[in-house]
């Protein structure tokens, strides 16, 4: 039953702000929002206060806010939410805001109307919403799903030699995607013919794929508001690009064999540099090696050397190994790994 | 030619600023450095500093910063924006960023690092942006083109009457949006047939609108990095709707013929208000009349009876008078306004 799942998000987000000392909480976040009430784009607050979750909005959404079933509570502030906490302001107690959530401008007006000093309880929600529950899950194989479907018409593109852009293959991908009815791109899609696909973040440009040795293809699409990020790289007639796929491919499994909930994010990244030293090609790899998924395409943990962070039960994280020759060509092999108490499973074998 | 304007707007943008005793000033403000360099999703920072204006970005970036051709500098920073900065802080006089448009935490990072206290050039960026040039109109133009075609889809589909769901019209158009290489809807749509229309941001559902009396479509598509933003509302053998949308249009086309640059907005709201009164029908307005067009939907100005800003030559606003009847029908007519010297042109006739 979807309303359990509300109310469990509700209860555990109110234990885990306790646990941190923090009892009263305002947040603009849509994706807690979503998370908690499953409205999508409805821009409001969530309130945490006195142990309970409320919901609050303008009268534009009184509708989509009456609606609400999971035993969250919703109200309507008339003039602004400024106006809406005042007269609980004394109710307040050790208040927090996410800092990297409210605009300057924001803290200035909430804590100068209410005479608060808010401390950050950032990282708690990016904690709380980096582990999936089974409806979240539910979402993510619909994505990967989709996904796979954009990937077969890719990689047809690209087997049958089509005569089409970088660009015109994006738009024909996102109709695809619409026909399907996931909502909408995770992140505009990166579609990169040979030389291209040695910049990390190309853009479709009108350059003709027909004919390219190498097609570097990175998207993601959001279903039910959870995204996917997948890559994948196609080549053909290339032996460096081919010697280059299976070093890549090697360390992807290496380092996906040592997944399990409680490793620590940095081994992972470690790991892969390993590789990297024994081919002499640190300098060929740019980024990080991967990033949590979820309702936000880049989320924690971000996986790199310097991250200070391990693994938990039930977060999705992708690992993105890659390797960019500039002005030659690039390989990345991105897939989307849930990770399970003693290992990653590859939700997005295709 | 495309690089003058470019010219322009950095000239601009550093005039401005010194006009308001700015003579640094650091920004991510995505609007400001497409309009600035011409780079489309490319984060970075735009840095004004002794008079110039240079684009940093980090190393993902490097080719795209290096191709800016548009007399702006570009930069890389290797490792963080404050590290990047740290050296060139004594240069910094009377540094401002956007309070709207950093977080606090981002905030926090910068004036603890840099022991700088930063101002707010929020408000002169938003004026500096809401005034269009040749370039701009000419992607609106484009941009309004294409709402043109969707709406001629919807307009055949509530003609012919036919089998659809909401969420399907929205698929269907977005598939033309795509196949017009717009980029891609400006905000979700909002479908809304029969006592749907009532409500003002009413999101796409599975109800089929066949046999529906009322069909309310509101939706914009961005063009070249430009929104546009237009409602209709189709009516068939609905009396009261039909004396409401009299209503409404006689208001928009009252409301239009008092635009030209100079004129208080609040004058605007003031006589559709004015309108409403004499029908006995203001508590059935529920929203702002209006709103700036630009790179986002909604920018300065806000057309209200509280705003206190004036329209300016060559801002592109939506003037939307509507009625909502709650659990009946709504009807809002909205569309998109070039504003001249004189008159406001109407650039979505269709």
């Amino acid at each position: 039953m979807n309303a359990e799942y509300f109310l469990d998000r509700g209860k555990e987000l109110v234990r885990l702000l306790k646990s941190r000392k923090v009892h009263s909480f305002l947040s603009k976040n849509p994706s807690l929002i979503f998370h908690l009430t499953g409205l999508h784009e409805t821009p409001g607050y969530l309130l945490v206060l006195n142990g309970e979750v409320r919901f609050v909005t303008d009268r534009r959404f009184q509708k989509e806010a009456a609606e609400i079933k999971h035993f969250i509570s919703s109200d309507i502030f008339t003039n602004s939410i400024v106006t809406y906490l005042k007269p609980l302001r004394k109710e307040f107690k050790q208040p927090a805001i996410e800092y990297g959530r409210v605009t300057h401008a924001e803290y200035l007006s909430l804590s100068e109307s209410l005479k608060c000093t808010f401390t950050d309880a950032g990282d708690a929600v990016n904690q709380f919403l980096s582990v999936t529950d089974g409806l979240q899950l539910d979402s993510f194989i619909r994505a990967a799903d989709v996904t796979s479907e954009l990937f077969n018409y890719c990689k047809k593109v690209f087997d049958e030699n089509l005569a089409i852009t970088e660009k015109e293959l994006a738009y024909e991908l996102q109709s695809i995607l619409v026909r399907n009815a996931a909502q909408k791109y995770s992140f505009e899609p990166i579609i990169a013919a040979d030389e291209n696909s040695a910049k990390p973040h190309h853009t479709p440009s009108d350059r003709n794929i027909q004919d390219c040795k190498v097609l570097l293809v990175d998207l993601g699409v959001i279903y039910s508001g959870i995204c996917s990020d997948v890559t994948r790289t196609y080549i053909r007639n290339h032996p460096k690009a081919g010697r280059i796929e299976k070093i890549v491919h090697n360390g992807f499994k290496r380092v996906l064999g040592k997944v399990n909930a409680g490793v620590k994010v940095s081994e992972l990244a470690q790991m892969w540099k390993a590789e990297l030293e024994k081919v002499n090609m640190t300098h060929n790899f740019t980024h990080a090696l991967g990033h949590g998924l979820g309702y936000e395409v880049h989320q924690i943990p971000r996986i790199s050397e310097y991250s200070k962070e391990t693994l938990k039960e039930n977060q999705i994280i992708t690992l993105e190994p890659a390797l960019y020759f500039e002005n030659e060509f690039g390989y990345r092999y991105e897939c989307d790994i849930l990770v399970t108490k003693d290992s990653g499973i590859n939700l997005t074998v295709f």
